[in-house]
């Protein structure tokens, strides 16, 4: 299914012989194995310089922050824990000590968070700045990890938290206009800084017997697409119950529903689960979260629908990090 | 000890508490921790574009092979064996998909001959083409691992294989006069496109009761400083008996030793040991090696001695990869 081939396939099912079994691979959140201790993931997320963020807007310790986040919001994504993570930072000749040690203070922060540890890295010098972290985790007990393949029609979908602050967030940055509402903004650009990964809240899903999620980095509705996409099935999404936060409708009355749909890095997790499940979730009060539609068999396809049923037209391209600055 | 603090180290102890032991960490080839399935290895490390190795240089397939074996021979120096790993590929827009299916190929080369299996990955978009790879291994059993901080007066040093001619390969690259052994030639730059990681080396000096040891990526001197600073020893080199490639010298007889001594990447390993396992492995005569000298107390420095004991003075910079273009 990708360019590595079927030898790749061949050595996997070699190594599966020795007791190393590779159940889940490319084109989730992170590759799965299980050897004799248990269920394990490896996932790997990168920022660079100018395309995922830029040092105009960045605080050296949010971007430390930020980098680790996205790592563990692969985890979440699969219910998994965090164990420990190694970091490759390409520095060009003008990145200044004082802003890595920064850097690594806000990395430090986000751990004792959400947990895992920094246990080693690489640092190779580079034309442009990036940072590279791989992420080891571990599954909860039986219950494996959370994927994207495994959503059924009848399903219904359904989002943790709020979307579309981060997006509105980075546009707040990047806009010559004034914005009126100077608390409402923070908080936009603070999810943009500091999202916050959906670490308990995938272990939660999990221990509930849901079994698809994914994280919202690309956008809702790109997001969405992939996992019908890999799951064999399409869905319907009411725009109306899209959870957007206050203060993202206050600062934009016009856009917040175009942020919420197709902004990215939000971070919060996606997930479909049948209505026993969705509505047992719902009772416990443990996790926030909204039903934002249902997921169909007509494959690959995602409808977005207002108050009436008729289907809002979204535009062909999803969110692409920093397009906004292009 | 490094930038990552005190917390950091808090964190390690709060894992272990936990049963997640990582007894090696930053400083060493690859990170170490320990659980109840066994020992495990987490290690980078990034090839960056015109820094690393240059597209006017390398063949597609030599560079998805190298972007591996740098990470495989992390795994060899600890005596490791690898098992999965993940895949960064940093993208430019004139990259050719056909590029990287080639690279793929080559990555597959090398997975076939030294074992491990690529599980996933991220591309992302950036200004400079760069790989990274993040390579997990298990140890052997109860032997644990090679580290750097283990060699003792009175050990000898050893290194395996030849040394010099990965960086010889590449100086014959980028200069300009007609170098006429062509066959030699091949080989040079051979040992520069397509390093064999050392892996069973690895592992068979660790069975024999080796402690100490490293691969040598930025050239002998300035590994084995590294290797006598981490272990609080120092050393002597006899330079007549560091083992220089035949071609080599044939190609390069005025610069070969200069090229065994500091040239860079050609991944052979580094070792030392006692007297008596020294003699041990040089009568099992499964792996090659040369032992070059003598590990003395006399701290972090490192003398290179020629035939009548008196010191080779060293040029004070060790090798930069690809200092010789700029």
């Amino acid at each position: 299914s990708c360019a590595l081939g079927s030898e790749n396939e061949q050595r996997k099912r070699e190594m599966r012989d020795s007791g190393f079994d590779v159940f889940l691979g490319i084109g989730d959140d992170g590759a799965v194995w299980e050897d004799i201790a248990g269920v394990k993931v490896l996932t790997t997320d990168t920022l660079v310089d100018g395309v995922h963020f830029t040092l105009n807007h960045f605080e050296w310790r949010d971007l430390g922050w930020k980098t680790l986040a996205v790592n563990l919001s692969d985890l979440a994504a699969m219910g998994a824990i965090p164990l420990c993570s190694v970091v490759t930072l390409g520095l060009t000749a003008d990145i200044p000590v004082n802003g890595l040690l920064d850097m690594y203070q806000g990395m430090g922060e986000i751990s004792d968070q959400y947990g895992g540890v920094i246990i080693g890295g690489d640092i190779v010098r580079s034309e442009v700045f990036f940072v590279t972290v791989a992420m080891h985790g571990r599954a909860l007990g039986s219950n494996k990890v959370l994927t994207r393949n495994s959503a059924k029609p009848g399903d219904k979908i359904a989002v943790t938290g709020h979307i579309g602050c981060s997006s509105a967030g980075l546009h707040s940055l990047t806009e010559t206009s004034e914005v009126n509402d100077t608390d409402g903004i923070q908080h936009l650009r603070n999810t943009h800084f500091r999202p916050k990964p959906r670490i308990s809240e995938g272990q939660l899903l999990l221990n509930h017997g849901v079994k698809a999620a994914m994280d919202i980095s690309d956008g809702l509705v790109g997001d969405l697409m992939k996992l019908c996409q890999t799951s064999g099935v399409g869905a319907v999404v009411r725009a109306m119950d899209v959870p957007v936060d206050l203060y993202l409708k206050k600062s934009y009355p016009d856009e917040c529903l175009n942020f919420a749909l197709n902004g990215g890095e939000d971070y919060e997790l996606l997930f479909t689960a049948s209505p026993e499940i969705t509505q047992k979730l719902l009772r416990t009060k443990d996790i926030n979260f909204s039903i934002i539609g249902d997921i169909v068999s007509e494959t690959s396809k995602v409808r977005v629908i207002d108050e009436r049923g008729r289907e809002i037209e979204m535009a062909k391209t999803g969110w692409d990090h920093f397009a906004l600055d292009e």
